[in-house]
């Protein structure tokens, strides 16, 4: 039988306190909601719902389970401070970055050319960057 | 009383539908989940929950619950296809890529300062782009 994280401190996992239940050495929460962070399940809790999180926890490889709380946590505290775009709002924001930097840099590849032409020559030591 | 979208086509809305409830003119789903897309309701429904939906779109104004609606219909497609990371994969994906174009940009100045100082004079012309 292995032991879970809140075996090991001797205290039930972030999850169960919540839940008032109580964490048993299999406890799917567990290593991935230690006591010390009541927030982190807190807050997948009230956007998915325990039974979700769980349902996800099971759906995906242990050695993916991490990740996939780390995710549902980040997508959880984005969505309590942005009830309306959540961290759908960051993605809008960074594709609007990239479609910047990518303008930025055509037009720089542009003066950057115009340069080249000037100094005949030397065009192959700079040929221009794609974007 | 006003009409909500369920009432206006005679047909329940989407999420009344799936719930097997009888959809009323004050319900909260039935303008923004049309029968037409039953796949939108099913799919929310699978990550948040519809009571955690519920609560969201109770607790922002009415103007922006189209916003809020879509923006978790696009989680809740981004966490089915990938239940690791959702929509945060967007996210790192797109960081990554902000990162590399500032870089490339960054290149490209200096790359634009060297042919620059060749040129001399006309420098003023071409003062580099900032990423």
């Amino acid at each position: 039988m292995s032991l879970s994280y809140s075996n090991y401190t001797n205290s039930p996992c972030a999850a169960c306190k919540f839940l008032r239940r109580k964490c048993t050495s299999d406890c799917v929460f567990a290593p991935y909601f230690p006591p010390e962070e009541p927030l982190k399940f807190a807050n997948v809790h009230r956007i998915f719902g325990a039974s979700n999180v769980s349902k996800i926890l099971h759906e995906v490889a242990p050695h993916q389970r991490e990740d996939a709380v780390n995710s549902l946590a980040y997508e959880a505290e984005a969505r309590l401070k942005d009830p309306v775009y959540g961290c759908v709002g960051a993605i809008s924001v960074l594709q609007r970055e990239v479609l910047r930097l990518q303008r930025e840099l055509e037009e720089t590849n542009v003066d950057l050319m115009r340069y080249a032409s000037c100094l005949g020559g030397e065009t192959s030591a700079y040929g221009g960057r794609r974007g």
